[in-house]
């Protein structure tokens, strides 16, 4: 047994749990902050049998990876009445994932 | 010395809580969710000497394992007026705990 | 690669936090209660290469290690009015630290 022990970022939280969920792994969910991501991340412990851990690394690669995304932010380029607004796509960091895989020595459930 | 990391429902956490620092066991409380367990749960760190550790399985076990409660709703059973209400017990499953050992290489405390 | 798990006072989290950025330690922070310190409490999750665990322990207890504070309460000390307010210094234990370092056999970073 191996406690997987995974810091992501919140928007890509539910996507996670949802897709663990669907593949049958048992996770629980911390809040979290700071560190390792800049903002508000969540940090989830999964445990799970050693034969399935890469298939775990893979989920969370999948559904949480530090990838771009362009966003055309809306907001008034200039000052003055009568000027145009110009959106103009911007390329953000989005995303991204920190994971500890951890032996169990022994697990019980109750 | 290992961490015994234990997730367990809200419910149970206060009385888990109470016998572990009554037997002298030294205990940190997460709030956490969903996974493991269904709702709102509690995610305990403690601290134990390998000598100790089945003693603390046990307080887990003792006081928070899945088990089976009655509850009789008293909601009504019927929506016309007139109708009785007919208050019927019904099984519930509460409790469980789901619990990680891992060994700790290096314990300090200052 | 190893993970410590160290559980601070709330009131020694921030200058952790920025000790740890400082020397270019990742961490991820948690908010936590009761157990091995008597109230509010942050617990710190910092992965780390084997050969700087040394230097996390010290910058952990450092910032955070178990002191005397005085403080002088400037509560009145009677009761009646006429009384006059003895300002005496009183010696109060802050801070302290319980850490965990625990083997990570596997990690990635997406
Ligand atoms: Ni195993
Ligand atoms: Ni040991
Ligand atoms: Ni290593």
């Amino acid at each position: 047994m191996k406690l997987v022990i995974a810091v992501v970022q919140d928007k890509d939280s539910n996507r996670l749990s949802n897709q663990l969920i669907q593949k049958g792994f048992g996770a629980t969910k911390l809040a979290s902050t700071g560190g390792f991501l800049k903002s508000g991340n969540t940090t989830f412990l999964i445990g799970v049998e050693e034969e399935r851990v890469e298939e775990v690394l893979q989920v969370i690669k999948d559904t949480c990876k530090s990838r771009e995304k362009t966003v055309t932010p809306m907001s008034n380029m200039g000052g003055s009445s009568g000027e145009t607004y110009v959106p103009y796509p911007v390329t953000v960091q989005v995303g991204g994932a920190t994971v500890f895989v951890v032996d169990v020595q022994q697990f019980a459930h109750f």
